[in-house]
Formats: C-alpha cells, sequence, structure tokens
C-alpha cells in the first residue's frame, strides 16, 4: 500500500520535473548561450565606444593644431583608420592573436567568420564570437595607429600616413600584442595590462616619439637660441569635445575590457577606478598648471584627463579606487611635467602624444606592480600583488621588463621604418608647402576656405606666438 | 506486470529528465545571474549616454556664448565633471543614497565596491551591481551640476566652479535626489519623478537662477533704461551638434531608468514618449517664434527640444504617448515665453538654464500629476492616477509639494552657498576681465587664438547687438 | 530487494532532479524571455547609434556648405527629426509595418505600446518588443528624410522642411519599407536588403536629385557656359567628424539590423564586412582622386567611405569579406566619378546625396546579386545566391527590378510632391535671400555672428571659388 502511494507519488513528480526541465532546456536558447550573447552585446557596446575614440582623437589633434593645417589632420585620421582596418583583417589580427610563438602569431589572416576561431587560441578565453573579438581588437589597433600618427602633425606627408599606418599595424602592434595578450612572453611572464597602458597606448607614443624627432621641429617652434615658442591650437572647443568622446570612449576601454557583462559586474569595479582616476589627472594638472603658470591651463588640464586615463588603462582591473585616484592625480602631475621637458629639449610633439600615452603609459604600467592587490590579481589571473600590497618586487620587476621591453622593440622597429622611409621617400613636406600650410600642400584646398581667405591677408604666416 | 513497466517509464523519464535538467542548471550562469547581467549591461549603456550629456553641454552652452570665452566654457565643463566624480564617489552617492533618515544618507561613502551594498538599501530593489548603479547615479548628478553652472556663464571664476561644484555635489543633489529616489519623505509621500525632471533639472537650474541672480547681468546685457540687448552665441552648429547629443544622451535618461531590459521591453514604451515629447516641443517651438518673432528662431527649437525632454524625464513612465506630445508641446511654449520674460526682467542666464531645465522642470512634476494613468502608476509602483485619469487631487498635491520643497530648499542653500561665497572669495570676474574675455583672464591664452587675432582689431569687443 | 532499491534510487533523483529544474525555472526570467530582453538591448544600441547618424549628417552637411547657411543647416536636422519622429509614429509607420496588401500597410496607426504588435504581422519574426522596433524603425525613417534633405542645401526655404518632410515620412519611405520590410512585393520576390542600401539610401537620395533638379543650381555654381564652379563647405573638421560619427552609427546601421546578439554572433561577421567596405571605399576614392585630381582630395575620400557604406548595407550579411572589400572600394571609386557627372551635367547636389546614397545604394542592391553566397542566403531566409556564387540571374532580376521600381516610385512621387508644392507655396527662397545666406534670411540671425560680422565687409558675398 504503501509502495503504491509512494509509486504514484514519485510517477506526478517526475511527471511534473520532466516536462518543467525538458521545456527550460528545449524552450530558447541555452544558459551557455545566452552567456555568449550577452557578453557579444556587451562587448560591442565597448567596440563601439572604442571606435568612437576616433572621433576624439581627429578633434583633439585639429583643436590642438593650426587652422592652415585643420581639414588635413582632420582627414588623416579617417584614412589612418581605414588603412589600419584593412591592414588588420590581413594580417594584423592573425600576427598579433593568431596561434604562433612567443612573439608574434602565425595564423588566422584574412579573417573570414567564427569558424577560423581554432586559429586564436589566446583569444578562446572568452565565450565572445571571434568575430566580435576581431572588431574589438581592430578598435583598439586603431586607437593605436592614431596615438602614433600624432606626433607627424603639420609637417609629415600624406603619403606617409598610408605608407606607416600599413607598416605599424602589420608589424609593431601586433607584436606588442602578442607578447602582452596574445600568449607571447610577456604573458607568460605574468604582465598586468589590463586594457593596454603599455600594449596600445606606449606603443603608440614609442613610434609618434621616433617620428617626432626624425621629423624635426615645426617652423618657428624653435628660436636660433633654441628656446621653445608656443604654437597654440586654433580651436579649444574641438579639444574639450575631443577629450570628452575620448572619456567616454574609455567606457569601453576598460569595463570593455572585461568582454563580460557577467562576473557580478566586475566591470562597473573597472568603470569606477577609471572614473576616479580620470577625474584627479584632469583636476590635478589643472592645479598644478595654476601653481606653476599663474593661470588654470585648458589643455594642461585635457591632458592630465588623457594622461590619468591612460595610466589606469593597464592598472584599472588590478587596483582600489584610493590607488586609482593616486595613480590618476599622478598621472597628471608627470604629464604636465614632462611636456614642457621634452618641449624644452627641443622635441616639437604638437599634441604632446609621447608625454600623455607614453611617460604615463610607462607609469600605468609601473603603478600597477605598486598598488595591485592580491585579491584583484587572482580575480584577473595574471601576476601578482604589487610592491605596496606585500608582491614585493616579483611583479614590479615583471612590469619595468614589459614595459622596457615594449619601449626598446617600438623605438628600434621605428627608427628603422622611418628612418628607411625618410631615405627612400622622404617624409617631411617642404619648407614652402609646411608655410602655406598642409590642407592646400597636401589636399588643394583649405578645410577652412571661407576664414583662411580673410585671414591670408592678415596673418603672419604661422599662427606662431612667442612665449 | 503493470506496475513493472511503470516503473520502467518512470526510470527512463526520470534518467532523461535528471540530466537535462541537471545541465541546464549546471551548464554556464543561472537565470537569475544572466538577469542580473542583462540588467547591467543595459545600465552601462545608459551610464555612456548619460555621459555623453556632458558634451552636449560644452557644445551648447560654447555655441551659445561668444567667442572670447569659448575655450573657458567648453573647459569648466572638464572641470566640474572631474569635480563632480570625485565629490560624488567621496560623500555624495552616500549621502545620496546610502541608508539613513528622511532627508539624507549616512552610510556608503568612499565606495570602494559591490561588498558595500548593505549601505544602500534604497537601491536594493534593482539587480544590477552596486558598482554600475554608482557610475549611473554619478552620470546623473555630473548633468545636474553641468545644469547648475550654465547660469555662470561668461562672467564667473574659474575658482567658483571648483568650490561650488564640490559643494553642489555633496550638498544639494544629493539632498534632493536622497529625498525622491533615495528612500526620504518625498519618496514616502509617493511622489513621481521617473528620471528626474526634479531631482536632476530644477534642482540644477535653481542653483542657476540663483547664480544667474548673484552674478548680476553681463556687461552689455541691458542698457540703462533696462531694456535687454541680445547676445547672441557665437556658433549654432555646435548648439545643434550639443542639443543631438544631449536628445541621444536622453535615451539613457529616462529609458535607461527603468534599470532594466526586461520586463516586456518597458523601456522601449519610455523611449517612445521620450521621443514623441521632444519632437513636439521642437516643432512647438519653432513655430511659436515663428508666428511671435516673424522668423523660424533656432535656439528657440532647439531650447524647446530640451524644455521637452526635461518636462517628459519624470513623467515618461506614467503618461501615454499622447499626452507626451502635449506635454512636450507645452514644454516649448511655456519655456519660449518664460525665457523671454526673465529676460526682460533683468535675469541675464545666458543659455536659458532656468527656463529650460527649471521651469520645464516644474511642468514636468506637474503634468504628472495630471497625466499619470492608474495602470503606468501601479506598474511603477509609485503614487497614483493624475487628475485628469480620475485619480483627483492627491497625486497633482504631492508633486506641487515636492518641486516646491526641491526648489525652496535648492534657492536657500544656494543663496547661502553663493552668497557666502560671494562674500569671501568674490564670484565675479573684473569688468576688465569680462570684456577681455575668460579665455585670456582665466587661462592666459584664447581658445580660437588665431580667429581672436583676426578679430581683435575690429571687435567692438562684445559681439553685442542691439535688439 | 532489487526492486525496492531501484525505487529507491528513482526516488532520490527525482527529488533531486525535482528541485534543480524547478528553481531553474521557477528562479528569475525564463530563457525565452532573457532572450527577448536581450535582443531588446542589443537593438536599442543600434537605435541610439542609428539616431546618432543626425549628428553625424548635421555636422557633413554644415560643413560641406557655406558660413552664411551654418545655422540653418544644422538647425533644419533637428526639425526634420522632429517632424519624421511625429510623423512617423502616427502614420508612417503603420503605413510601412502594419498589416495590410503588397503596397502599404493598413494599421497600427498612433502607436500606443506593445499590446498593439498583433497590427504588425511582418515584425513578429523577432522577438523584440514592438516599441523598441518602432524606436528602431524610427531611427532608420529620420535617416533616410536626413538624406532627401540634403539635396535642398543652401537654397530651399525652411516650410519646405516641414512640408515635405511630413509628406516624404508618411508617403515615400513607408511605402518603398513596406514593399521590402514590411511583407510587401519585393519581399515577396526575395529582394536582399539587409539594412536598406534601397529601402534607405535610395529612397532617400532619389527624392534629394528631384529637389535638385526643381530647386535649380545655387548662384554661382555656374557660370554662363554652364562650367561648373566648386563652391567648398566652409568647415572640414565638421565634415570628417560627422563622416566618423556616421560610420560609427552604421554600427546600429547593418549589425543591429540582425536584431539579435545571439545567432551565433552573426551581428559580428556583419560588422567585420561593413568596417572593410567602409575602410576599403576610403582608401580608394583617395587614390582615385589623387591619381585624377593630383591631390589626395579630403571630401572625396570621405564621400568614398560613405558610399562604401551605403553599398554594404544591402549586402552586408549575404557577402564574403573579401566581396565586401571589393564591393566598397568600387562603390568608393563609381561614386568618385558620378558626382564629378553629375556636377558637369547642371544638377549641383551640395553635399553629393545622390552619388552617395543613390549611385551607391543601387550598387549595393547589384552587388549583393552578384556576390551573395548560397550559405548567407540561407542563413538570412531572404531570396538566393548572387551571379559569381552560382545563383545564376535570379537574384540579380530580383535585386535590379527592386531598385528600378523604388527608384521610379519615388522619382514619381517626388515630383508631383515637391512640383505640387513649387507651384502652390514655392520651393526657393529669393535671390537677395540666397546671396545674404539663410541664417539671416530664414532666421534672423547668423549661425557664426562674430565671424561674419567681419567677414561682411571684405566678402565677396558667396564665397564661391573659379574652378
Amino acid at each position: 500500500m504503501r509502495k503504491k502511494w509512494l509509486v504514484s507519488v514519485l510517477v506526478m513528480l517526475t511527471l511534473l520535473a520532466f516536462p518543467v526541465s525538458a521545456f527550460a532546456a528545449a524552450e530558447g536558447p541555452t544558459n551557455i548561450e545566452l552567456q555568449s550573447g550577452l557578453n557579444s552585446a556587451f562587448t560591442f557596446l565597448a567596440v563601439v565606444l572604442v571606435f568612437l575614440m576616433q572621433g576624439g582623437f581627429a578633434l583633439l589633434e585639429a583643436g590642438s593644431t593650426r587652422m592652415k593645417n585643420a581639414g588635413h589632420i582632420a582627414g588623416k585620421t579617417i584614412l589612418t583608420l581605414g588603412i589600419s582596418v584593412i591592414a588588420f583583417w590581413a594580417l594584423g589580427f592573425g600576427l598579433g592573436f593568431g596561434n604562433g610563438n612567443a612573439f608574434f602569431g602565425t595564423t588566422g589572416f584574412f579573417l573570414s567568420g567564427d569558424q577560423m576561431a581554432a586559429s586564436f587560441e589566446s583569444l578562446a578565453f572568452s565565450d565572445v564570437p571571434l568575430t566580435v573579438k576581431f572588431v574589438f581588437h581592430l578598435a583598439f589597433a586603431a586607437v593605436s595607429l592614431a596615438i602614433a600618427c600624432g606626433g607627424m602633425a603639420e609637417r609629415a606627408k600624406m603619403s606617409v600616413y598610408i605608407v606607416f599606418g600599413t607598416l605599424y599595424t602589420i608589424i609593431m602592434y601586433p607584436v606588442v600584442a602578442h607578447w602582452v595578450w596574445g600568449g607571447g612572453w610577456l604573458a607568460e611572464l605574468g604582465m598586468q595590462d589590463f586594457a593596454g597602458s603599455t600594449v596600445v597606448h606606449l606603443t603608440g607614443a614609442t613610434a609618434a616619439l621616433v617620428a617626432t624627432i626624425l621629423l624635426k621641429p615645426r617652423i618657428g617652434k624653435y628660436n636660433k637660441d633654441g628656446k621653445p615658442n608656443i604654437i597654440p591650437g586654433h580651436n579649444q572647443v574641438y579639444s574639450v569635445l575631443g577629450v570628452i568622446l575620448l572619456w567616454i570612449g574609455w567606457f569601453g576601454f576598460n569595463p570593455g575590457s572585461t568582454l563580460t557583462a557577467l562576473d557580478d559586474g566586475f566591470f562597473g569595479y573597472v568603470a569606477l577606478t577609471t572614473n576616479v582616476a580620470a577625474a584627479a589627472g584632469g583636476v590635478a594638472a589643472l592645479l598644478i598648471s595654476w601653481a606653476v603658470l599663474g593661470k588654470s591651463d585648458i589643455p594642461s588640464m585635457l591632458n592630465g584627463v588623457l594622461a590619468a586615463l591612460v595610466a589606469i588603462t593597464g592598472a584599472c582591473a588590478f587596483v582600489e579606487p584610493w590607488a586609482a585616484l593616486v595613480i590618476g592625480a599622478l598621472a597628471g602631475i608627470i604629464t604636465f611635467f614632462t611636456a614642457q621637458y621634452f618641449d624644452r629639449k627641443g622635441i616639437d610633439d604638437p599634441i604632446y602624444a609621447f608625454s600623455v600615452h607614453g611617460v604615463a603609459g610607462m607609469w600605468g604600467a609601473i603603478s600597477t606592480g605598486l598598488f595591485a592587490t592580491p585579491e584583484l590579481a587572482e580575480h584577473a589571473g595574471v601576476g601578482q600583488a604589487g610592491l605596496f600590497y606585500g608582491g614585493g618586487f616579483h611583479q614590479l620587476g615583471v612590469q619595468l621588463l614589459g614595459l622596457v621591453g615594449a619601449f626598446a622593440f617600438v623605438l628600434v622597429v621605428s627608427f628603422i621604418i622611418l628612418g628607411g622611409m625618410k631615405a627612400i621617400m622622404g617624409i617631411r613636406v617642404t619648407e614652402e608647402e609646411e608655410t602655406m600650410g598642409l590642407d592646400i600642400s597636401e589636399h588643394g584646398t583649405y578645410g577652412y576656405p571661407e576664414q583662411m581667405k580673410h585671414a591670408e591677408s592678415k596673418s603672419n604666416g604661422g599662427g606662431t606666438f612667442s612665449s
């Protein structure tokens, strides 16, 4: 009797349980598929935001240079974006993230779809489909190229952007990316570079530094005695909007680099550290400029925001909010002084690409080695705690090795490539062309035809001010 | 026999059901986790969009003022953003949304991560992780501060933005936010303010009004007989792009305030009402300006779009689309007339911050009390139906109480804070500084150095036109 | 004995299985609901991106025209956006996507919420809630109207935008959309137009062509002998930023048109083809301009990017990446030559709306009929393989029929509507008004009051250059 009753209950329970579980599984996508879809959509938002940074760079660079070069400067941003898309699709993505050796990848060229996923083992940790990962890493590569080209402003020939842009996207960026993110030797050592202080920013900035050196200063930048003049940018509203777009783009850059909206909302934590750092960098740079120059300087504040964002890019997932505040504030202050230092030393870097992305990129790598907490390093599964959190000098050493390695590699290759280009095709416009402006010399029309017509009769030809 | 057969079927069914259900549950995140992740990602999109509004404000304000102040105006937007990030992280978020009393929160300062969620009971209704909620509310606080600073344009000292920005972010905004959204006394009464017509816009605009009054009108704004002159903004393209960015930002502001992509796509409904209102406000303001002024006026249309967006911000989740059309159109028309009214009355509000965000914010609170439907009020779980939907005067009364309370509080505190600052440190630049422009006086360089150099020799020094 | 043991195991298994499956189903939303929510959020991102294209058009058009019209050009973008929101909400959405006949829909006017889903059977294939679908299609309709208005630049009366904008949004766009996407006769035939090369771009561009013809060329565009002068746009930085915003908007346009973040990340594939095409179009157009004109031409490059994006809009989900490269590059080259051709033939299309959106839109429809692969056509469930993939001429024929049908319909209706408007109310400003600029003539204030004041004394009144 008892058994019968038991069996009946059993039957009922089973009949109830079966359809519920069966339908839960049968109707709609599985939880694994939903997770992948959710992470894809989240990553796609990041892709869009990082692409938006191209608008930020176009505005920041155009705003920080002169009217006679504005169309050229803005236009070449689109050109280098186009170059990087094609070159990264064809070769760069495979060289950077394809399976290969400790130095570069050798599979996955000319991506044709998700069926090539086996060629990209270094990206297998995430469930985001390969094509979405591709546009994500493409967006990063294009940002790195935009940084690299920043150092060339107002004197490089248009053709340089095509040749250099191609070579940068297939030789320089992918190699460093492979080292750190593609399973290369720095990944093996446990270098912590969450979203690319070193990979994206220092790499780009080092190429920019070499370009700056090889191109030599702009006409009128230095007096005969070597003292620098200020060549102010023509439009601070552009620069400000550019920095706002870059700040917003960094929501994709840093939080987006989690590649997941799950993980208990860890991306929100990254957004917290990123924003605290950015704010601290901007405010600190404004105040230091006020103290040093006697006036609060808008371009210095903008550089402070960007430098802080660059520095926190590597550290954002490894440090506490208060450390982010310190990292950001110090980035803003360091960049303020190094920008002035390079200016005095004869390096004419019109948009301060090396100070903002290079020096702050180095500081980002170092600061991670100082402030990384054991919990966050374990959460990321990369490296160890930093010096200030009981990790000793190990992680700091890895970070220094990584930044020196990346810096040295890009420095040497850039000198070879840009030096070769200088010898073979020339990289700088003529003095006459530079004086008339690159809008006319390279493209045959002014970016501001109506305003320049009025200006021509009155301008001293350079928008140069004595400092 | 029969039993045996039954048991066999049972065994098979169970063996089938067990692994299916077990795997469905074991593989990948749970549905609860997926829901939270999805809502996080959705909210993150909203965060980004609301941050983008900073770009909108920078452009709108710079475009609506004069060339000699453009760098300053745009630049201070980044400064106040930076200030608000730090101040809101340190104190504002805890004061606004932390556990506390009916007036302000007393927990959750210096947010360090999601483990502090217990300090924010008022936000526990949503499954979005705390750090994502933080950047969401941070974005709102920064918008409110940007509105407040709008009234100061073209004559406040740079230092005012630092001091006032800090105090606004830790005293004024969080208190009103706590009242309505943080479990405070207006939340208890059931005030309906979905995305902040009152909390964000009226609060900011009231502070702007006080700043406008204490700073006094710009030089040249009023003739000796008290008649106002028009001081046109220098760049309507900036203003238009600014309004487009703000409109887009409002997709985050209103639909994003649902904090969920589920709920049968209710956020889509909010997007519908929001856009219908915005469109109606712009078209109505353009037509009314045409009728009154004899020409269709672009700045009036832009103000109409924004006023409609401000008004629908509180009402968007409570009203039907046709009501949104009426609310938006009336907001556009009301703002057109009040902007002219305040101008005539000697209140020089360069970007019409109080008319666009204050008057329309009040109208948003009132209109919700008129048009809220019983179904939507029940869906939101806040308050009751409005006057036109059988709710009588109860909800309208609550709305009026809320807006008067917020207005009075911010008015008094703003007078104390800005009045104190005026007495202690001064809030306005000198006449000479104002005439030369704040770009030079506050920052030492023009925002448009090349154009201003040309202009200097010919300008009457003010860009002022007789009306 | 054995049976007892079996029953015990069965009981245990069932008891284990039951709660697991029951809880999995009971806690949180179902997988179906999560899928819908995820697709909603993904689509919402697309909505926002396509709305951002309004900013892109405002900048591109303002940048490509003269200073004296800048406020007007930018401002009318907001006006037409407002018009399209109201008209599409009231009538356009129902006419386009409501249930009806082969030519237009007859249900679903004045959308009030998701409960109207039964009125939109053509959209039932997707699980995205109706209100989200509405804002998605609204964003597309508004883009199409912006394209249509591009041909009117610098000479149409403000009132034209109101009347034409309304009629376009309720008569022209919805009908073509219904044919292809709303279950109409081209949908029946299997026309492949993934995101609207034909529906959005060719439709808008054809109306723009008619407007261009009926309005006649701008004063000063042609010499007495019929030779065209170049009237350069006043701000290439605007144009560049506009194109970057449009490029970014296209991440919503094309990948977003999948309406799903699932489907193994197929949207990522669409992003891949879209970006490869855009890059190829920009680079190809720059190089061809260099070869033909002797200088690399920035506006030609920008048009190349846009033309490639327009062409790949229809093809993006049907072709391989290498085909996207070819389609994009050819779009850039074709548009370069057709822009010059129409210019010579007396059609003054200030922003090359018909070449960029019309000719490239046609090429997009044709190229799909050439390059569509059988696998991707099957995946999309629309049409067949193209000519180069063994599909013969069938699909190509359908594509040609579709584009000719859409072109002919819009051409005829536009001539009737704009011709009627020309006869009844006039569509062009007076010669005097055009010469002084539409900012003053239509709105009573310059978009750049300070700059135009300086310019007035020196300008030749037109910003016209001999070519």
